[in-house]
């Protein structure tokens, strides 16, 4: 699709300093643009690639002036990273499946039930007594388990796995003596909101009883897993990696970000926010951001982790404190006498 | 299916305090349990939804005794956790599967022996001389490659790879100056042994040569990484995203937490337990339970860790000491004029 | 495949210290190697098994000789491991496919394009516009989304994810006052060059805009997942459960060990290592060994990590600083008195 740029700063509420009729064709980045791309700057890292990049049209915060002696069409708004997402849902829109509806390859259980509008690529499996609602997207051999609900314009991944059973088992010595780890049957579900997606070969298992829940507006990404009866609420973002053992309650607009490690039956507050690869041992209260593992208010953190990156020079403190502290005293015992 | 608690208690090898005829017809947690469900209490955690709970009956430990003015019928047991699995497999049993025996979309090369009793659903591959045992069950997509052996009642969830190539490459610099990574062809496969269950999108790596082996009993959760020639002892737990690198060695009844590494060539003793995101660089004594990267004895690791939070503090003593004896010396200083 | 003695050394590049015309016929470890068979000893870890081993032959390193009153055979070479991969694929030889090229239950869009000797197993999808070069192997419900680019020889174990779709939202206060995260959609593509093989269940996601690349020669372990727009140099190694974020670039021969985590937007320099479960938040120079989370140099790190696990005797030797400091204080009053 071909656009003005007149156009296109009309659809993505943005003002032009440039030609308003410069044909725009597609989205690029920066550094790949070329004639007739838009590309846009909202990391103020790439700010040096204004002064070289090919683009027609960059789309800016309202801040940001063409390089000197550069004729670049600029597009400004409060919220270039949102301009640009409508920019691409314009001019690219998103993926055109190769088929509609369910691919007779994919495997549904007569059972199951499964809404207007939504696809299921070959190699998909949904389970007995599963609901699907309006819109989803199941991409290639994502796997649905029995029981299972997915709300309208619920994307998973391929390979993604939902419903399969908790990591519940009863240790018990046996009467002959043996330590066995007895199967509890999980008899939950699984049950996912509104527009939640869900990664590639990302794992969320059924409830032991009731069920696991992921509320609407929620994006996870990939290889992660949440365990039986987990809570996750709206609009959370999870990142890849991160893990989440049974039983533990997200609030709404929570940010996990690569590899964090959750233990089970804790409560994360709303809009809490957890660094890469930190690990959450206690309840976190709603709003806080986290570091580290064990986490920690993340100003708190910074410095911890810098000291320790120090400790080599706290030890060389030490010990010439040590040293002096006994040539001291052996003074003191001298002048005692 | 309805029980009587009567019946239930004689099941479950539990001692009924309350009214032995109340109608029992499935299991729930506590705080959704209502009339005509059993719930359990294990977790003392929990303890206050006694009060609450609109549960017909409740599993508890001998001590519990009802909140003062509810009615509430106990079933007392020394292992809460375990009678309440047997109550759930009593009331609901396992999953019944849609189909019986090898889907027709499972795709299982001819050479393949399949155990009676088993079942495959659809998507499922099973590779040239693979063994499945009796009774197994492999959810959609599991993936068993050529040669790999398993034992009887083995359970792999959907997306779950067994046998693939171990990650074995001879790197060298080539004739031409280029340093390449030279594949090792993995000759030697993966042996499951009985009641083994595999969580979702695990992966199980084939032996370079010989075999990667699980033993009987153990069970392993979603997206863990066992790498080539690692043998997994009996009765082991191994949680979500664990990675265990090659040719290391678990006796049995070790636990790992989730998101635990563990470098190759070790050996991890019997009953030994490893906390969550802990690193396993070093062998790992019988019995020990182990915390933290670097791990180590989990009392030890509790005073590194609470003192690794606090570093800017014993930083401001240093601090402090190193004014003080600088006021010292030159206090001393001057009296030695 | 048998052959004698000889016709091994002269395929491996080894000389022999033993009987020429011994019959070899297959490879083992070991511990586990009997009559006809070689092993080889590459780690001196397990020196003391040439004095057990049942092994025909043994490849080793030219300094090795056999242990005193053994009449074992050896094969010398300056790169035994080099060489034992060499003598797999002679006498083993790589995995031979049950059926030759796509097989009739693998999905392949009619808009891809599959070169000459690729095999495809069952469950395999290929999408729309996507591109497989010349002698790939796809293993069993490997994913390829569309306009994938796969160069030759490349290998995608199963349940492998190209393609799928970056992690990519702009998230806004929308004119209802609720935060989301809006879909952008992604319309780059991934790139895999030749010789690169992918482990079982590992995630590649595609550009936003632009590719997500990895280069010729690279290979990845399992359950590895690798942000949009990222790059991968040329033979690099990336082990088990990595995770690097978006945007993020790797020169050539890079080496992250298991269950490191990347940050966004970095460079990571040629030849770099990485070692296990580290996390890297800063761009890495060249030929660099990093160790920890926040990664440090590997000989810093070591000193780091030891006083870390020492941090309880640091506060005895504060909290005794601080208690004869005190006394001199004491001492120091009553003397100026």
């Amino acid at each position: 699709m071909t656009v003005t740029l007149k156009e296109l700063a009309a659809e993505i509420g943005a003002e032009i300093a440039g030609e308003a009729d410069a044909a725009i064709s597609s989205v690029n980045g920066l550094a790949e643009a070329g004639p007739g791309e838009v590309s846009f700057l909202a990391n103020p890292k790439y700010q040096k690639q204004l002064e070289t990049t090919n683009a027609t049209a960059v789309i800016v915060a309202p801040g940001v002036t063409a390089p000197a002696g550069r004729e670049l069409n600029l597009l400004k708004t409060k919220d270039p990273y949102y301009a640009f997402c409508r920019a691409v849902v314009l001019l690219h829109g998103y993926r055109k499946h190769p088929h509609v509806g369910i691919h007779p390859r994919a495997n549904v259980d007569p059972s199951a039930t499964i809404g207007e509008g939504s696809v299921l690529y070959p190699g998909v499996y949904v389970g007995p007594r599963a609901t699907i609602g309006r819109d989803c997207i199941l991409y290639p051999n994502a796997v649905v388990y029995d029981d299972t609900v997915l709300g309208d314009r619920v994307i998973l991944h391929a390979g993604a796995v939902i419903g399969a059973d908790g990591f519940g088992y009863a240790t018990r010595k046996d009467p002959d003596g043996v330590v066995r780890h007895h199967k509890i049957p999980q008899v939950g579900r699984v049950e996912i909101g509104d527009d939640v997606e869900i990664g590639a070969n990302t794992c969320i298992d059924r409830a032991a009883v009731g069920a696991t829940r992921v509320a609407h507006g929620t994006k996870i990404d990939n290889l992660v897993t949440i365990g039986h009866g987990g809570s996750i609420g709206p609009h959370c973002m999870i990142v890849a990696q991160v893990g989440i053992a049974g039983s533990t309650e997200l609030g709404h607009h929570v940010t996990l970000a690569g590899q964090v490690g959750v233990t089970g039956h804790l409560k994360i507050g709303n809009a809490a926010t957890i660094g890469a690869q930190s690990g959450i041992m206690m309840d976190v209260p709603d709003q806080s951001t986290l570091v580290g593992s064990p986490a920690m208010p993340v100003s708190h953190a910074r410095k911890v982790y810098l000291l320790f990156t120090k400790l080599p020079e706290l030890v060389d403190r030490i010990r010439q404190l040590e040293q002096q502290v006994e040539e001291l005293s052996a003074a003191e015992g001298t002048e005692g006498k």
